[in-house]
């Protein structure tokens, strides 16, 4: 019986005063820290949480596969991550094997939207597995502009860029408060649909939300011929705050 | 011209782990700690954030008046709180004015259905103001139980259980992963809208999410006489997943 634990490692979104004490607890007790990264990229977790780590810990850097020529809509796109996901956690049982601790370090929350989560719902039902909560992106980004996102009884959700302009604009005018996230080439989409939900003028686009060069501007100043992937926009709720 | 600074201080869920160091940072700078309570009740943000206070250190409590006797949806009930939200202001800015820095302590994140939003809104336009962001007790709960809630494109709502029955029907009908909150008296009429929405087998029961005496259960397993105020209903999306 192996005595190997996993741990899903929240780092929050940017700023490393962000991490919480467990999570730094965590980088502590662990024997392995694995990340995801991207060809000749730094993993963002990483160097968010690179005071933590141990002074020579063994790092697992988990390298995404080139997909930019595979259309996201094709089965060979999903066959590709589902073979680097399942050869990524046979590399994590490996070391769980040997009764080693593995933190798994993931921008923001680990559940909400992060890579995570494939190799949670490989290894957890196979090993002891904990999770250490973070402090979300867009948690870091209304906070750092010190802008309310909901209240009281505000229907509050999370759109993907992605959508079609016609659910983007169904869904921006039901919800009280909202943000879309993975903006990039879907800016001037977004902002069409905001504007045909009536919601344009609340709206406020943010990059790097609580990095130093941040860059935040309501969403009608933002032109319309360049977002990164990770931008974000906020549509604030209560409106009825006095 | 003044040199007192409000902070707006998110300590997370529950477990006092989950503080940020940025939190932590907070608490040390500040000359005063205000928190809010309800009479009869410790402060939960103050219960969570307690081994991080200086000794002696100035505490604030911001007492929510009486207004069980008063409908919610009765002006009274709103002036009574506009009030109150005025006059704890008004404390707050008294401190500010003699150069203090005062922390204002939530539970979650401040900025996401917090009460702490009443006193940025009347404070930040006139004083320098600097909101911590927190880990919210939705994502403690989630990661508390280990159950990865949205993915990729999913459309994440949160609904407060206050909603019409069919409203939150066609709402939870409508989004891959959801979280209803404030389920207290309404958790018969969330389990039916759930039911309704065909997605009453994926919902997951969870009071006092971190907490040691956490309560968790499918909610089909759940009894409806009686929910506490703070409970909620999980709704996983990636429905995909592998």
């Amino acid at each position: 019986m192996t005595t190997g634990r996993l741990i899903g490692v929240g780092v929050g979104p940017g700023d490393p005063g962000l991490l919480t004490l467990n999570a730094i607890a965590a980088l502590n007790a662990a024997d392995v820290i694995a990340h995801f990264t991207k060809a000749g990229n730094a993993s963002n977790a990483r160097t968010i949480a690179a005071k933590h780590l141990k002074p020579g810990v063994e790092e697992l850097s988990l390298l995404y596969p080139l997909t930019t020529e595979i259309p996201k809509e094709d089965a060979a796109y999903r066959e590709t991550l589902r073979e680097f996901y399942d050869s990524a956690a046979a590399q994590i049982a490996g070391h769980l094997d040997q009764d080693r601790t593995v933190a798994v370090i993931a921008e923001g929350d680990p559940l909400f939207y992060g890579s995570y989560m494939h190799l949670h719902v490989r290894l957890a039902p196979r090993y002891p597995t904990e999770v250490v909560a973070g402090v979300t992106g867009m948690s870091g980004c209304w906070s750092a502009i010190g802008e309310p996102i909901a209240q009281g009884d505000d229907v509050f959700t999370v759109l993907p860029g992605t959508l079609p302009e016609y659910e983007l604009e169904r869904r921006l005018a039901d919800a009280d408060a909202a943000v879309v996230m993975k903006i990039g080439r879907h800016l001037a989409k977004v902002r069409r649909a905001l504007d045909r939900a009536g919601r344009l003028e609340r709206a406020i686009y943010v990059e790097r939300g609580t990095m130093t060069n941040a860059a935040v501007m309501p969403l009608v100043d933002k032109l319309d011929t360049y977002a990164p992937y990770f931008a974000i926009v906020l549509v604030p709720g209560w409106e009825a705050r006095p």
